[in-house]
């Protein structure tokens, strides 16, 4: 059973020393990974290796027992099932704050096991303690370089600083998310996995993100919540303080309810009375990480939040412009007209065959003069009538550059959001307009769906 | 108004010779670069640059009129608006069987346009001849390397010859589908692009399409069907012989279909009704290109159609295997559950703390051992309870090398389909597994989706 909430988990986040129980001296093993990623991660604080058959791990030195050194803030215990009665001991006879049990082997595998973890739980509510896990994937902080975890999304780089967050059950989907996060170049803040929650729970997670300063955006995977009370306090938190969420909400049918019994031991319970309680909490709730990571780059762009209040869009292509009116449709985002004053001036901008209208189909004659794009661009980013200007290219490799030139300036004329769909566009040319502070997409449907989340984000946390 | 239908596009789309009105010199130019692609496209046949201020154009002889040359099969027009009526007398007087009209200022701009191009539509139907466009990007044709177009799809490469074939009214939204199709290696085999449909319309395009022994599955982008009857008999000829049809149809909303008729001149009527006319015809509508890039890998899988009957599902994630299962009873997919002896055996293959059950989870222990990953392969991929098995992994970077080879081994010990979701897999890995005939997606929701539509796909065609 999940301790009362909220659990505080500041002693776990912002650990000043870690223990690794179980530590490995290889670096590739999951007890020697998060030796080797506190080592390269720019933690400021103690690295202790707990280890009873060896003097020294990566160049640390070693020891038998926690008790055999000084106390530690947080104990990561990567031992094999049987051993971790034994090292939630050593851990609490030491005055150990938190443990972090990335051990398999306990409610996933029946009533023993849950039993068990119980009993761990019990012990470490009674210490003063908290306890994550176990069956989790432990937990980072990017601020501190903290890196409480043997998750492999760390393997080859550590995110930079920013203000993503994740908590949920997975630790595998936490690893993708962690993943999608680097690949976009968005910035993470906490990262918390709770997998069987035998004391911290999901609620305690989110209350300690609503709470966190670094914390401006967070995501969930959901497979139950164990105490609805807690949870919809601490969402209440995250909103009061301006923080958005979103959340997947996993095994909402037979088969994935099945599924998540068999993954974390949970119940996932009955789908309609977890959407009321999103919908009380003011969690927009997403189907994948892709989306998450969408709406996320949306909320958490350089520029300042974009979302979908009433679009302006601007087309390499008339058929595209179609296609974005009616996702734009689909997803309750407006598309109001240019006035007569803009339609006037976008209309010297524009061949004489296209239409001076929202959305402005600019036509594929940009390839042969750049000059109308900026144009048009300084136009559309000043209308009146519009709040996010959204534009669309596709291919047009030959001109990227140019095309990004006339975006930057546009963006830098202006304070309203751009964003832009690029089908077929250059990773340097994503990446550059990202670096703009201009969030980038590679598809229509997605990016409408993420602006129509993004809105209703920003409306929720208002 | 299009011509009586259908209209035969044989003559068109499989010329021997070509000529192109208003040739440039320069390559990068609307005129040149048809010169320019067919030079390098491998096209067998004439090619005649028709340009009266120029004796040579891109290496070739050039001719002020085509009444100067020997008759071509179909003359690709790129001359000005103003000055395609000469350009058409000039063709027609030649004896051109099919034009090819790539100029924009007809209908898409008001009555005075559309007068025009109807007035053109009727010259070239009374001497036999078909006309294509105005206002489109022209023809393709990957196996004879006929390119009777100005994309700049075509600036860096050909695409290579295959089952997929395009018609639609965007030229632009069928660039971006022919770079799709490169990015994701398919092999293309006809692309036909109609703009105004002044004679040629989409019900011809698609009766081609229908009749061709190359294509095998076909993509359209339809703003309007101009004569419902014909469309319908195409797509009817379509499904007699087992080709499958998806497309989008655009201007649902309001204001997409304002866009429409600014973009094409077309009327894009009530979704309602043309909803009707899809479903009677067989065609899956799909809502971007994306989509329908992906059921097109999954239908044209070199190891044979893949689709989503029946399936069993194996991840290196429990939460993964989770979502899978939710997103498969979105779409109407069935999961099954393995029989016993299927379970017994992969109950071997698993750690005990995990539970042998569809979606079958293999637990992140897959990173320590390879080898039990290639052994449970071997069990779902032959059982005899599920037609695909399906395979998700996440990251996993450095164990990749081992994971393909596991799965290109279970593809080739067994007739049944494989699909993989890989979320942030590297490009070479994704190209292995596409090789091997394994379609890969980087998503849980969008492969469902593509699974569910080439299940509908391959029961329509049926």
């Amino acid at each position: 059973m999940p301790g009362p909430s909220p659990l505080d988990l500041r002693p776990l986040l912002e650990a000043r020393s870690v223990a690794i129980v179980g530590a490995s001296a290889s670096a590739h093993k999951i007890g020697g990974r998060p030796v080797a990623y506190l080592k390269r991660s720019g933690f400021a604080g103690r690295i202790v290796p707990i280890n009873p058959d060896r003097k020294e791990i990566q160049g640390l030195q070693a020891f038998p027992t926690l008790r055999a050194t000084e106390p530690v803030d947080i104990a990561v215990i990567v031992t094999p099932a049987e051993g971790v009665e034994a090292a939630v001991d050593d851990c609490l006879a030491a005055g150990t704050k938190a443990m972090v049990l990335l051990s398999s082997g306990f409610a996933e595998t029946g009533a023993e096991g849950r039993r068990r973890q119980e009993e761990l739980a019990k012990k470490a509510g009674a210490a003063g303690s908290v306890l994550l896990g176990p069956n989790c994937l432990g937990v980072f902080n990017a601020w501190i370089g903290l890196t409480a975890t043997f998750t492999t999304a760390l393997d080859e780089a550590m995110p930079s600083k920013g203000g993503f967050s994740y908590f949920g059950q997975s630790g595998a989907l936490g690893a993708y998310w962690m993943n999608l996060a680097m690949a976009s170049n968005l910035g993470v803040a906490k990262w918390i996995t709770t997998g069987n929650e035998a004391h911290i729970s999901l609620a305690d997670a989110l209350n300690y993100l609503a709470n966190d300063a670094e914390t401006k955006v967070i995501g969930g995977y959901i497979e139950d919540i164990k105490n609805p009370g807690a949870f919809r306090a601490a969402a209440q938190a995250a909103a009061r303080n301006g923080k958005a969420v979103m959340a997947i909400k996993a095994g909402r049918s037979a088969i994935g309810a099945r599924a998540v019994t068999a993954h974390t031991g949970a119940d996932a319970g009955d789908d309609k009375v977890y959407q009321k309680l999103l919908d009380e909490c003011g969690i927009v709730r997403v189907d994948s990480l892709a989306a998450m990571n969408e709406t996320a780059r949306l909320m958490l762009s350089p520029r300042g939040p974009c979302s979908g209040q009433r679009l302006a869009v601007v087309s390499v292509s008339g058929g595209a412009g179609v296609l974005i009116a009616d996702a734009a449709s689909d997803v309750g985002l407006d598309m109001p007209d240019f006035n007569a004053a803009d339609k006037a001036a976008l209309k010297a901008c524009i061949p004489s065959f296209a239409t001076a209208q929202n959305p402005l189909d600019i036509t594929g004659s940009v390839v042969a003069d750049t000059s109308n794009f900026a144009r048009t661009l300084d136009l559309v980013t000043n209308s009146p009538e519009h709040d996010v200007a959204l534009i669309f290219i596709g291919s047009m490799r030959s001109i990227a550059e140019d095309l990004v030139a006339g975006i930057k300036r546009a963006a830098a004329g202006s304070k309203k959001p751009l964003a832009v769909i690029w089908i077929g566009a250059m990773a340097d040319t994503v990446a550059a307009l990202e670096a703009a502070g201009v969030p980038t997409f590679d598809e229509i449907p997605p990016a409408m769906r993420a602006l129509a989340r993004a809105k209703v984000l920003r409306g929720n946390a208002r």
